[in-house]
């Protein structure tokens, strides 16, 4: 439904007058029941927040640094703190190219104003991120649609396509580890000739890595992200929201150096500092060491849920059911038997089994009906037992909808 | 300096390849030195920040609300306190026409960014706070420049004119109270005046209260702000940022209910929720029953500075300086004898008696040399003693300059 038109006349701005409601946000209204199993946002788990150290950690910063309330510019030994955790992920640079900013959300929406000029071009999936949907709305840009797929990510072919016949996107926007919504991370091969795309067409890339430290595979395993072969091509967007509280409100830009003065600027205009509080308090606990243990705790913890999903979806689904295990991230994508509407079923499956998830069409970007059979499953939030009940519920949903 | 072009041929957005660095940054950096005594920033004095009840609402909260550190909608309860410091601010609201930001600043970016379109007409004075003209900048906004003084403030006449020639801004940008830069307050009458405008000719105003709550009067001798007459053409922003600390990132707009799930929109597409634990420690604050004592201290501290800096002006700055006593917030404008260019003084000031203001021509919105003989001049920031001592050093540099 769109937003009836405001009274009295009052024009807002154009791209505004169309606006509906995210289902993003319709979800979380019919999914907010104390009694709903919710495999539907992408929340972390909340009894796995490092609470006792971080209110240490804020108690310890209040106590002993006066200009912990005041406004105050980027705080230094967060970015130090940013760039050995970037070094630690593949990512070779220096304070001089950070910019801290209020998540990976606010990265993405300076990286667009920065980069995006109204109803200028930008490439992106045919299911994406719908924060990053409502970040280049307000441009009303014109999408250039590149096919995605749970075997292959992101077509590079296409993207190729694109680009050598005249396309000038501003930007591509890529998610190489732990895809929202596909829960896939891109392979080497991809990564390699995107970066090289982007050279020679002189084309950036915006690399949303929110995931990218929530890695279930050996420490060798991992693929390393674009920015580690390339550092003026490609914008990298990091958080702490995923690995270690979502409310510090913390994330990152890698830029080029000679960019920051321009994406600060950017981020100022935004809502001025950030907030130097939360800042202090998430540097404290990092040079307290917490963020390794933790990491590792996370990461042993949602690797079972994920296999329990794995697990109980094979159990449960329809023949024919299609899904990949992630190797990063929080999200399973499942593509039903053709015939079955996610959207349709979403309401029944919440009145008749109290379980929750995002349909697949929410993500599109093109209208396309691709996605129209499929599910992006959640399986951070929920614990090990509803996630083994709620995709049998779910299950149930299905054969009784099948019937 | 304009920055130099990104090398590589990388295309930033229009607006962005003629940014310049922010004149109030560019003090920033000059007035940082330990030795300065600087009236450039409108900063809050860190000494009376309230951290030990801050710190103790911070930690009763995180020991108490599993969800403190998890994403989460606006806290209901900090709305009700919101609406509740509204109706002592004389203005009457409800919950539903609440939306929480982070700070004042996001409000007015949120705001420009639902009702103004690409190169579409905003309405604001010939100075106006730097903050907002950062916001609107990426818009490449037509500028309906209006005429503003020390004795008027904001010239109501040629706001009419505007209007009744036919103009149709997006919204006029009004500051009643503590106006940035000229520290005055607009008139009974002006005030009435321009709500009859908004409302004849359906034109909103965007009506900027972030020093409302720091009244030096008598309870009694305040105006009310412009939404306590009109709900629907005028939308209202406050902050905590003055009154309680700045780090806390929180403010709110108070807008018509219709239009509040798309300034929420905005606001998602910005940086997703709120800091939700900032929010819970606001809320614990207010629930104790901290605010009202501290505004109480504030008041009464930011005043005696206030008449310390008046009688400092009076002593030591030359005759033909004009200037007003502010009834709130914590900006003085002075208005220097007009060879006086307070751009070119300023070096001076630092360099010969490490002093530091902003000087007036950073706040103009039209290119013209109004301000150029003017600086604005914090008394918030600096000590009693800095106040009489730096007022002190500024009338010795400004002698210097007309011997």
């Amino acid at each position: 439904m769109a937003l009836s038109a405001p009274s009295g006349r009052l024009r807002v701005a154009t791209w505004a007058r169309t606006i509906k409601p995210s289902t993003i946000n319709e979800m979380l209204a019919l999914t907010a029941g104390p009694d709903i199993t919710s495999f539907a946002l992408g929340l972390p788990a909340p009894e796995l927040f490092p609470t006792e150290a971080y209110a240490k950690a804020a108690e310890r910063v209040l106590s002993t640094d006066r200009r912990a309330l005041q406004y105050g510019p980027s705080y230094a030994p967060l970015k130090s703190h940013v760039v050995e955790l970037m070094r630690r992920r593949g990512v070779e640079c220096t304070e001089a190219q950070i910019v801290i900013t209020a998540g990976a959300q606010q990265a993405l929406s300076i990286l667009s104003r920065s980069l995006l000029d109204p109803r200028g071009q930008v490439m992106l999936e045919r299911v994406a991120y719908t924060g990053f949907q409502q970040v280049i709305e307000p441009f009303s840009p014109e999408l250039l649609v590149v096919p995605t797929s749970l075997d292959r990510g992101l077509d590079v072919d296409a993207v190729e396509a694109y680009l050598s016949a005249g396309a000038e996107p501003a930007f591509i926007y890529v998610v190489s580890d732990g895809h929202n919504p596909l829960g896939i991370s891109l392979a080497r091969e991809s990564r390699d000739r995107l970066v090289e795309l982007a050279r020679r067409y002189h084309v950036p890339i915006v690399e949303d890595d929110a995931y990218g430290l929530l890695h279930y595979g050996s420490d060798s395993s991992g693929l390393l992200p674009m920015r580690a072969q390339e550092d003026r091509w490609v914008f990298y967007v990091g958080s702490f929201s995923k690995v270690l509280a979502p409310a510090a409100r913390i994330g990152w830009i890698v830029a080029p150096a000679d960019l920051v003065p321009m994406l600060s600027g950017t981020k100022d205009a935004c809502d001025l500092d950030m907030n130097t509080f939360a800042q202090r308090t998430v540097a404290a606990f990092l040079e307290d060491g917490h963020l390794d243990p933790h990491l590792a705790m996370l990461r042993e913890e949602y690797r079972v849920r994920r296999d329990l999903m794995d697990a109980a979806l094979r159990e449960n689904f329809p023949a024919g059911t299609r899904w990949r295990v992630p190797d990063n991230g929080a999200l399973m994508w499942a593509e039903l038997p053709g015939g079955i509407d996610c959207g349709a079923l979403l309401p029944v499956a919440v009145e008749t089994e109290r379980v929750a998830y995002v349909p697949g069409h929410a993500f599109t970007t093109d209208g396309s009906r691709y996605a129209r059979n499929c599910m992006r499953l959640n399986f951070s939030f929920p614990g090990r037992t509803e996630i083994r009940e709620g995709i049998a519920a779910l299950g149930r949903v299905l054969r009784g909808f099948a019937a």
